[in-house]
């Protein structure tokens, strides 16, 4: 099969994303697909461009369509929401031939089967560079018309991790530093979990929804917040304290028994700060929350049993942030920062 | 103010785009944005690409922001929803300062006024050329679960067309031969609805959404057939008709009659078919649709009203597509042929 139309690819997708998804009434074709109305939906849309967010020369096609996808499931999954659709808009360079379609669709197919979710549609366009657009959503209990969000915390509140930092910051800068396709296989040999966690991220999204339920059921006052780590703590954790508005921050420990062990061995190496490393790394999609003291035994243990690490990493406090004790070195990613 | 980060960039939205719309139970700043439940929802995509969909000599800011926008809501109100949100991916390439940004929302802002859209959140990333995709979703009624949707034609329906075609084209062809801002000036004032319907469409959701009501009242076999005019007749309508696994086709007449003056004049002053011009002439945004003769004249009046040109192009038929009594000269358009 050769692509030389959009029906090419149309074709191609269709092979990999059957229609009949019990979620649409109506399937993609047509002007609009529509979504079976259920309760509220959280929704979100985020890009994951070439050189901006990945590199040809280490992604796979395969992890381009899994990320591509994974980064907005995390996100609805942050929100509380069970993941049920997405859609795609699609540039492409032209250049890419049916194994890259394949691929791509693969790794796309990989993370929606994982969370049986529908693609509903899209667009295709062209450009210099590959975007990815994706929009998803997914749907919340009627008793939680807004989700799970930000903003929630007061003084004293538990500041808890699902999942770990500081390891797709590590594949990042590990495979920044590859140029012929050996180097890139032998980093990925010797730092798999770093590689895997920058390539192909698989976004909590269970941990968030069983902290949906666990809020509907124990959360009359909606004092638990919740956010997915994707530009790193050090500018996730004032968000999700509302701190300008607020003027809460937190005290947090990053100590080695709670950061991975490849982050540990890499940072050693370099003569770098473990705590520092981890907590300005983005894009591990770990979730980070805040709760009252006295609901926290109760909510680590609804988080038990996914097979993800899970910790407290300290107490809201008024005033700044503080890590380790003393104050952070620097804030995280901004894709616009001079 | 000057754009020095994300941050700057999302106050600068927010100055267009106050929080507090209806349509949403939780706004935009935490994961997800959370839409109020109702009935089925009509969700579509659409990229807005530089150099590929438009060009930046001659598209204002205000033009890109408008365009990227109305191309969603035309395709919800093709379905018989009434448009009432959108998300936005947005590839800057960041060259963009405060006034660009500001034309920009301004745009955007104009045509979300129009139809009191809510701007539910997005993404921005960076690139070399600037990337804009939009989702956008609309409400339909509970009775009418798919929308209005394509492929119910059947032989000796009217095949009937809402708005003009053409303009959008004669625009690109005659923006596209301008170099300097000056020759642009000119053509624009020259040519000020074939400019203004490749610039900034205005889509017709209001006639899509009375179409959609039409059909909840008038149309209880399901056989009134619509979509917007995206891609050109000659790709679109065969789209409509289901050709390929139909087999129906249509005959259609594009007369002077129906066809805008500045078309006529172009295609006169050049020596081309005027109705061929027409036919392949995609981005015009019209709705092109199909019901029973006896629905016709009922269903012609639901969108009087508008100000918008009604027309009867022809009727379907078994086999192929004929124009003006012949075979139409080639197809429209698509990204990736070669």
């Amino acid at each position: 099969m050769s692509i030389a139309s959009e029906d090419d690819i149309l074709r191609l997708v269709e092979r990999f994303f059957p229609s009949g998804h019990p979620a649409l009434l109506l399937d993609r074709g047509d002007d609009c697909a529509v979504l079976r109305p259920g309760g509220p939906l959280a929704v979100t849309t985020d890009i994951f461009a070439e050189d901006s967010h990945f590199r040809r020369r280490y992604f796979t096609p395969f992890d381009i369509g899994f990320k591509s996808v994974a980064v907005n499931v995390s996100d609805v999954g942050a929100s509380g929401a069970v993941p049920v659709g997405l859609s795609i808009g699609l540039t492409l360079t032209g250049h890419e031939d049916e194994a890259w379609l394949s691929g791509f669709c693969e790794g796309m197919k990989a993370l929606c089967d994982r969370f049986s979710l529908a693609l509903s549609g899209g667009d295709l366009a062209r450009s210099s560079l590959l975007n990815i657009c994706v929009t998803a959503w997914g749907e919340l209990p009627e008793g939680l018309p807004r989700g799970l969000c930000r903003g929630v915390a007061r003084e004293g509140d538990v500041v808890f991790l699902a999942g770990e930092v500081g390891l797709a910051r590590l594949g990042l800068t590990l495979l920044e530093k590859t140029s012929l396709p050996k180097e890139c296989a032998e980093v990925k040999e010797a730092w798999p979990r770093a590689c895997a966690a920058h390539l192909r991220p698989v976004p909590l999204a269970e941990e968030g929804v069983a902290l949906g339920r666990f809020a509907l059921h124990h959360d009359a006052g909606g004092r638990i917040g919740l956010m997915d780590v994707s530009d790193g703590l050090a500018r996730d954790l004032p968000r999700l304290l509302a701190s300008r508005q607020s003027g809460l921050g937190a005290d947090i420990a990053l100590t080695d028994d709670i950061l991975p062990e490849e982050v540990l061995r890499y940072a050693s190496g370099a003569g770098i700060s473990t705590a520092d490393f981890a907590f300005e790394g983005g894009e591990d999609y770990a979730l980070v929350g805040t709760c009252p003291e006295a609901l926290w035994p109760e909510l680590a243990g609804s988080l038990a049993g996914f097979g993800r690490r899970v910790s407290v990493l300290g107490r809201v406090r008024a005033g700044g942030i503080t890590l380790n004790g003393r104050k952070p070195a620097c804030a995280g990613f901004d894709h616009f920062s001079r």
